[in-house]
């Protein structure tokens, strides 16, 4: 419980067995579950048993809150509607740890000045997830307009020469902005965490 | 002479000898001469015996013009000033090819507002030549701005895992803007002609 | 409508619900529709709502036509007959930009003279996209035989050592021909877009 | 001064007169400055203009303080004493923004019971920096260990198969902590301006 | 027979027939059997044809014993449960070749005690085999830990940027640790093939 | 002397020493004598031990001739004057092979016309050695309108998304011409050498 | 007709009309077909249109002769039973083109005395195809046997850190015997094509 | 001393200063002392410090002994006489850890006969290290031809595409002999030390 939060399962790797007997001991720890990746069939088996969960088809997370974590405010943002699923899982996982989350959601480059009318409602977070996919351009413009720590997660949206999102990560790892720190392509997951992380008073930690 | 211009001399791996012979011909053909990527002392040695030519040793270009040609308007565009020997080839292979060319230099998009204050210069060019390196989200930035062709020249500035140019590169053949292609790394000439040659309305041609 | 054109929409990842919605608007608004890399069963739903429209099956766009744009000439070339499809989403989407198309098609270099037959064709175009797989070879030889611009579009045609497109995206960016820029692996819609906007006389702009 | 902070410069491609010139105007605006890879002999002309400023060599940053910046606690930590120059330019990029820095070295992977023996010192910080080249596992250990927000930085460190830094950029990228994000190669600068910003309450903002 | 050990069969692309002939040739010579990566149906009828031989179905292993060979003490260790079927795999070629094997599991270095209780069990052994993926990070702690010889296998576990075990290939290949040297990714079999052979004293052999 | 001919000695990583024994002791068993890639300091040492010996500065071959190997008629092809030495090394070795050899030198694809007009000597030879950099686009331009086997040598010559010779080796590894085969990236010596061996007739060999 | 064969046919991209409109013009003109690359349902109707034609299964060739082409011997050999689809893709190839064949399989570097044994058969080809996957060392074995030019075909075969058939291409072009070139991964059609036009005499081309 | 060994010193990124005081230590504590990839002016000030110490100018290794630590038999194989240095390092590692060291040089694939010669001494040996550059086939000749645990080293021998190594080490880790590992390109003292290690016999450890 390092983080005042259990370690979160991964869930697209284990079978359900696996599955209903790591929940069960963390229910009767009465701990916060949070399982991601999950795939549909395999929620349902936890949704039978654990009726109080939530199943959130889109992220793909499974969802069981147990006490009240407490966290700060969190933007998610993103550059196209292909990036939304990464992006959920995110914003989930920052919920889950006890954050606030505003979406910020299509304001892609391309299109700069979406991203402009929505700067002081990221600007407003202790810390901004940038979900951006192709040439991963929006980490360094968010990185540029707001003064707070950005998470950048590459996605593998694109094709060809995106290389199943490494375009977008080394755009994100050679960010000229210095407020961007990296994830792995597609870990809404770990976005979400590393920026609730942040968000955390000293109080609430 | 195919472009009403004839093929450009690379000066990096020639013989002073060899570029001696090779601007000699040219000259008595009456043809302007461009010899790129020169190092300073070959220049020298062409300067010597061609008064008339000029050496520009930012842009490692040496110039002998013969007539006037003619070509439209062309923006030159650079995130940070690492870039701007890069840039100044581009520009000066448009300038040759008769382009009127506007420099924007250090509007990289770590502080959009620069950017967006230089829109109509950019704009009112026939092609936009976007020169930037580590992430190269410039080309995006500026492609989503303006409604002309952007011929995007990735640079090699950076360290780490820019791979020398290969991330601004990836950036470039990702660009979600439409109106974004992309020449080789460092390829500041290739950027300048291909925009001049875009600008040059059919009676110019 | 910064091109005079509405943005086009990607289909692939987008549910049928979304598109239905999109194009709704886009109607309303009296604008030219291009859906591009939209799968059969998408197609059927939007020609059940929109009857006026039309669905291009080997170069999977949706296109609803609204007033008439304009522009020049651009001929589309290709290597092989497996790149066509990349090639007819070239050739579709400068049609729908307003754009007279010439199709040369299968005239690779490992057949020189068939390209040779068609210089002149290619030659009368305001720019011309190239379209090939494999070695990409075929680009810096339509580069070397014409003056105008050239867009190169590498497609994934090929097996083995071509990684899915990388090799012929390699010799394009490398071209030794000056007049060559590059589009992302099998990006044909941006290959039509390109040349169509570099096609455009000033009037037409 | 999105941050409260100047704009840092990065002075390994900059001229002399450039670097002179730039720090001559943020001195004026009465701004803290700070430039980075900057090489020992243009150090010696801003010194000579800055009695006031201190060079230091190991971590080749220049630092000319102004007033007082505010940060929390940092801890930064290495793996070997290769990786200490770019530790150190974490210090210094931290310490100028205001951070209280404690530095934990030389506690690679191979030798656990060294870093397990330091693990309070670490934990007692608001963020860590972890400096690691070869196989970059130490990022992985320490954000297993403690529960703040852990900022990798892969160093260049190594040889053969480490491409220059690549391996540990991987490794930190996947990591199985989930509070682990990560910087360039070599990027200390970023480590400690990144862990620093997390540092700051919201008080000191 | 150069191991005294018949060379083991890659039953993966070889058709039932191929797969029946050359185990009844082995069997009439009274040598071990060992099939590996075999699918449960070929295994089938394998079994059918050889009731007294026994498939793994988690390693995908067909085995069926002739004598005793002899072998030391091997020690088997993963990182997490993803990376359990390739360590199953190296489990039962190293007890096919007459190694004693004590399994380690789930000890990766994101919970490093849960390691150390388990050292003196490592360390007792003649050799240990460690399976991990994502960062690889946790061969190079057992190498620290141990002075024995570690077999590193790298699995493809993770996503994105690991590269299908590119990333755990890359840590093990550059560890810190001079006990260590590393197998193909996934190669279980290579692991417990390697260890069990440096398991042998000089008498076993 | 499996091909009629010594082992040709490699001279850049050997000492001075070392190579005036390999050739005392070739000499003395009347054999020919080749030593490749060898710096011009050290094949002065060599002819002054050896006077009847030839060093070619460009080819960076040293060559001392013993009896008369025969073989058939080579063609060696390059693209631009920057690929004249890798051409050369082709040249001299197949010469020292026996072959009568046909230079056809600057004949890129950039300009076809050259290429075409030779033609016919291209034709007449036994197998063609095609020596190109950049994208490496000649080979596949020769194999087409040739009947005879061609060996292609990429060269590391241009810059960028070259990759010191990877773009050129990748045309060439997938050339749509099926009389084409890949040698080494800037292996003059292997080209020379496999062409003048398939020139040999029956008789000869 | 540039080798007195016809250009031979990809047919895995190609429909089935597009196939027998193509068989049908070349069996006209009566020029011998073969379509390689060939999917079993398409073959049938290939089989049915020309019943003549033969289809094998395991080199996916269909084959339909007219005349006797001649060429000289070429051997044909292979690392391991999983090489041979290719391997017998240019057996076929080369028979087609009139060659005489040699198959010599199985003989992979691991058990070298195999390969040793079958020598002779292979030193007496004009010309030998070497087919391998995995590391690749085949090709450098063969080469350094025997005097003639070695062809070799990398194949995808193997798992993991093989990249589909990069590792064994790698090991191909890097071989130090002089006497191997080498073709793109799993084109056998390629090696039997490029061995059966070298093993040609004069008379015979 | 995990290993009854102390840690080995990298000499190549420390300072003389630093590695005085390293070496001052460990000969307090009577421990042998090995000092790897030094250069030779550090190593003068070792030897000036420390007369009983040997310095091994080819392997660039300080050894200065204490005690007499025990290990078994290794063989060191290597290709070409390029890789000799790497092989010396091994050679020297092993000896240092007590071994006893056969050497077999030159005996490459390119010359299959010399290596079956040689392969007595290898077998006899309780490890061999198989040092090899360019295509790295020599580590799968060696595994395949005898019984014991073989240590593969691949070197940046070689050019062009060997990629400084990774030719090599993609055979080594692709290698199809099972008794094969592998460590870091040009790891000569990792593949000597892992040798020695395996040579341990019970008793000596
Ligand atoms: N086939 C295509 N390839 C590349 N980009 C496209 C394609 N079709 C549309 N686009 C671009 O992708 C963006 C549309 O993305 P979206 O908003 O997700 O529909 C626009 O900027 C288009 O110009
Ligand atoms: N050592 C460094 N590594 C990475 N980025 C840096 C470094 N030093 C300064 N920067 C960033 O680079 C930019 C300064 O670029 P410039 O305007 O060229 O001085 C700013 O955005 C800094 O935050
Ligand atoms: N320039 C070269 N490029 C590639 N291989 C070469 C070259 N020169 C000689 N060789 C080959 O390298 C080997 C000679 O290596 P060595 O014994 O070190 O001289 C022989 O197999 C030659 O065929
Ligand atoms: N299996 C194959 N692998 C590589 N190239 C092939 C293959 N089969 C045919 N070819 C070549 O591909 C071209 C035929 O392409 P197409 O005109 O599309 O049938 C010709 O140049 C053939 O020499
Ligand atoms: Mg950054
Ligand atoms: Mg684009
Ligand atoms: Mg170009
Ligand atoms: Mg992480
Ligand atoms: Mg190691
Ligand atoms: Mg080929
Ligand atoms: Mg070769
Ligand atoms: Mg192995």
């Amino acid at each position: 419980l390092r983080f005042g939060f259990p370690e979160v399962v991964l869930g697209e790797p284990k079978t359900v067995e696996q599955l209903l007997g790591i929940v069960a001991t963390l229910v009767e720890r009465k701990q916060t579950v949070l399982v991601t990746r999950l795939q549909p069939d395999k929620a349902e088996a936890l949704l039978a048993a654990h009726p109080k969960g939530e199943y959130h088809a889109v992220a793909r997370i499974f969802h069981l809150k147990q006490g009240k974590p407490k966290a700060g405010r969190v933007a998610v943002v993103t550059a196209g509607t292909s990036d939304i699923p990464v992006a959920e899982e995110a914003v989930l996982t920052a919920q889950a740890m006890g954050a606030t989350v505003t979406r910020v959601y299509d304001v892609g480059v391309a299109g700069i000045h979406r991203l402009l009318r929505r700067r002081e409602e990221i600007q407003s977070a202790h810390a901004a997830v940038v979900v951006a996919g192709m040439e991963g351009a929006l980490a360094s413009a968010v990185g540029g307009l707001v003064g707070i720590p950005v998470v950048a997660v590459p996605t593998s949206v694109g094709y060809g020469a995106n290389f199943g999102g490494v375009s977008a990560l080394l755009a994100m790892v050679n960010s000229c902005a210095s407020n961007v720190a990296t994830m792995n392509i597609d870990n809404g997951f770990g976005g979400g965490f590393y920026a609730a992380l942040i968000s955390r008073t000293r109080g609430q930690r």
